[in-house]
């Protein structure tokens, strides 16, 4: 029988590679979908590399899209990064738990749109049906294109949208994290063998490629951990508290 | 009052610039945003670059994004072009006016939904609404990424995958061409201005830039300038009855 095959989008962060992980121990054949869109945190690119490969796939594309042409976002210009505890002192109707209507500056406009319809072109031309996306809606920084309700709607643009439209046959989007908290994401990915001191998620490393430690993502990642209670094994730049 | 504004996007065809001709007769100032995919016929992004520049506006974006690194189009790869006689010849179910069943070879994977999502996002960085894009499901070639529903069903998406989801503004994907023939199309460009020289066509045009009068996209523009009774003013490799 023909391997079961996804295209797996990954960007080298935790949620992405656990998604990588998942997909792989359903049976999946993986092909990884990097987009190198001209973010900040480019060492991302690189990360994404060394988690990928470790995890063994088909194939990696990486391709490039220089999204800061299009700015609207702190990852895609040279607005600086805010810090959570900024956004806490600033505008207090910020929370990281229900953030729906207090998007934050680091929402890059369209992204996951973009990056599901180069997933999907990816999938329509290797004749691959299922396409796995690492988006999650409980711990995560209120971008609005990580809600499954457009997930949902994506699926149902898609299916109309390529030959699946006119054929019969049919795309999924999974999203197995989209109810998992963040220690749920990495106390899984343990259990399947996902090494993160590979990953990356700090929207505003270093030059030494050392995590700030206050970004969102560094606040939802280090949320996580504590939650498992193991340390991150990533290099921050500022001494953080891991219990 | 401020200028209403729109994202238009204009290939240098015959329907996108058109479209974007009525865009402009709206009242509305346009931001005109061309996809370098890595198409064989590029001529049609120099070619996008004069028709826009004539019709006058705000500003003109072009993003590189190699789609030959996806493939599965004859469109991004080394693929022979196929001629719409070919098709005639091979494949009896073939036809022009309704081939919703028979999608050629010169379809690429997902362009739309990749055009889309980039200009979708463009327009939520420039907070702008609406958004302008030449389908056509009467003179086209049974793409299924250029019928109304898939256009309803991508708008439906945008509103739920950007800030719009969560402000209570809205998305609007405008298709004027939508139940135009070709020759209806071409009627109203000229009453609006276009210069139709200007305008590039060809899947599979020659080192000069010249057309090759055989291709889906070439018999379908014939066939509108017949329509409308007057011949096409671009060149052609080979000569063509023009009425």
């Amino acid at each position: 029988m023909a391997a079961k095959k996804t295209v797996v989008l990954a960007s080298g962060g935790i949620d992405s590679t656990t998604t990588l992980a998942i997909a792989r121990s359903e049976g999946y054949e993986v092909y990884a979908l990097t987009i190198d869109y001209g973010q900040r945190h480019r060492r991302e690119v690189q990360m994404a590399r060394r988690a990928i490969d470790a995890l063994g796939v088909k194939k990696h594309l990486i391709i490039p899209l220089d999204l800061r042409l299009i700015g609207g976002s702190a990852l895609t210009t040279t607005e600086k990064v805010p810090k959570t505890s900024d956004y806490k002192l600033k505008n207090s109707k910020f929370k990281i738990q229900n953030s729906k209507l207090n998007i934050p500056p680091t929402y890059v406009p369209a992204r996951n749109t973009i990056f599901l319809a180069l997933a999907l072109a990816w999938a329509e031309s290797l004749n691959i049906n299922d396409i796995f996306i690492g988006v999650n809606a409980i711990d995560y920084s209120g971008y609005p294109d990580c809600r499954p309700e457009y997930i949902r709607a994506f699926e149902r643009m898609a299916n109309l949208g390529t030959k699946a439209g006119v054929s019969g046959s049919r795309f999924h989007i999974h999203i197995p994290l989209i109810s998992f908290t963040k220690g749920e994401i990495i106390k899984t990915g343990i259990a399947l063998g996902v090494d993160y001191s590979l990953t990356h998620s700090c929207y505003d490393p270093d030059k030494k490629g050392r995590a700030c430690g206050r970004c969102d993502s560094c606040v939802l990642r280090l949320k996580g951990f504590r939650e498992v209670g193991i340390p991150d094994p990533v290099e921050y730049q500022i001494k953080i508290k891991q219990d």
